[in-house]
């Protein structure tokens, strides 16, 4: 079955990000700096370029997509939580090119904000750590039911 | 006009939907054995394969897409509501294959879930109930202003 | 670094746009009457057209793509915010067409609503607005660290 937490609304940030940062990097250290263990984030915006990951299922490994062009970013959902000891980002985005097409996946290094304006809510509960998953070979949550 | 119903915010619940479940079924599961009559949904994570529905506004009717082959799952957004006296889950989903092409629909029966993390905001407020729209063909929520 | 200020949930509303609506001036109207500055918002549906824009990052300008079909809204993420005294809301959007395949951009007008359910999330907190910003040629929240 599915394992599902409590968690409660602790805190909410909003703002943006900076021109010409890693969208990966700049929301980890903000992370990092806020001391942010659990959260949920999401934010719009365009990216200069872009790196997204696939997630090879039969080989277990990730697929690096690189697109090289500006972007928009449609949506970036992700979450917030703990990896070796430290805040940790997994973040999904969804882009668009300037055709209108849509492209995505896990949101990787190399990925470079244009603009992009977020909202980060933070939360507080049971702490959510990942860890390696051998079923699935990803770092997943090790929670138990 | 628009109808808005101010809502709640209950409770917020966290956690990850297991390899193999159904996703539709899943979240439709935690929802009725969690009693949870409102709310909304968001997730990442990736798939096996998937089954999504695009209505076609003239003839009224769905029709299915089915992908597969795995895919990630860039964004779920779905609400909870009730329909036919259940909980019932809507949610529409953006996938990405592994050249990084986005796809995406209304999230239909048929999609497994590879991997799945989720938050599920449970809201309170009015009753948001489903009937059929005559203007639309779709099952609404039929609220009054 | 990035600018990124502490807001508060005050209200949230959720609901169903009208069929027949223009989506961007609907959502507007909403934040105008309701007297809402500062918020997020989140939506599924479908469109019977769309039409989104793409910024050019060397030109400076907003490209549109109109896309004169039935389309799903696989999500709807936007924010609200105060451009020249009033409510302003800016909102990215993915599409998906009767083949699955997903689009998207920037919420531009003309894209006319065919069912649509949204939460909109009342934020309180320090003012949002948008002024020009040199670097990217954009309206983008003009805040200090």
């Amino acid at each position: 079955m599915a394992v599902l937490k409590e968690v409660k609304q602790k805190k909410i940030i909003m703002g943006k990000l900076r021109n010409g940062a890693d969208l990966l990097e700049e929301l980890t250290d903000i992370c990092k700096k806020g001391n942010i263990s659990l959260g949920r984030i999401e934010a719009i915006g365009a990216v200069r370029k872009a790196s997204v990951g696939f997630y090879d299922q039969e080989k277990r490994e990730y697929l690096f997509i690189n697109i090289n062009e500006p972007l928009e970013i449609t949506n970036l959902t992700g979450n917030i939580s703990i990896k070796e000891s430290k805040p940790f980002v997994h973040a999904h985005v969804t882009l668009a090119d300037s055709k209108g097409r849509a492209y995505g996946g896990h949101l990787a290094p190399g990925t470079i904000v244009f603009a992009c304006e977020c909202v980060i809510e933070i939360l507080e509960g049971p702490v959510f750590e990942r860890g390696f998953d051998q079923e699935t070979g990803l770092s997943l949550w090790n929670m138990q039911e």
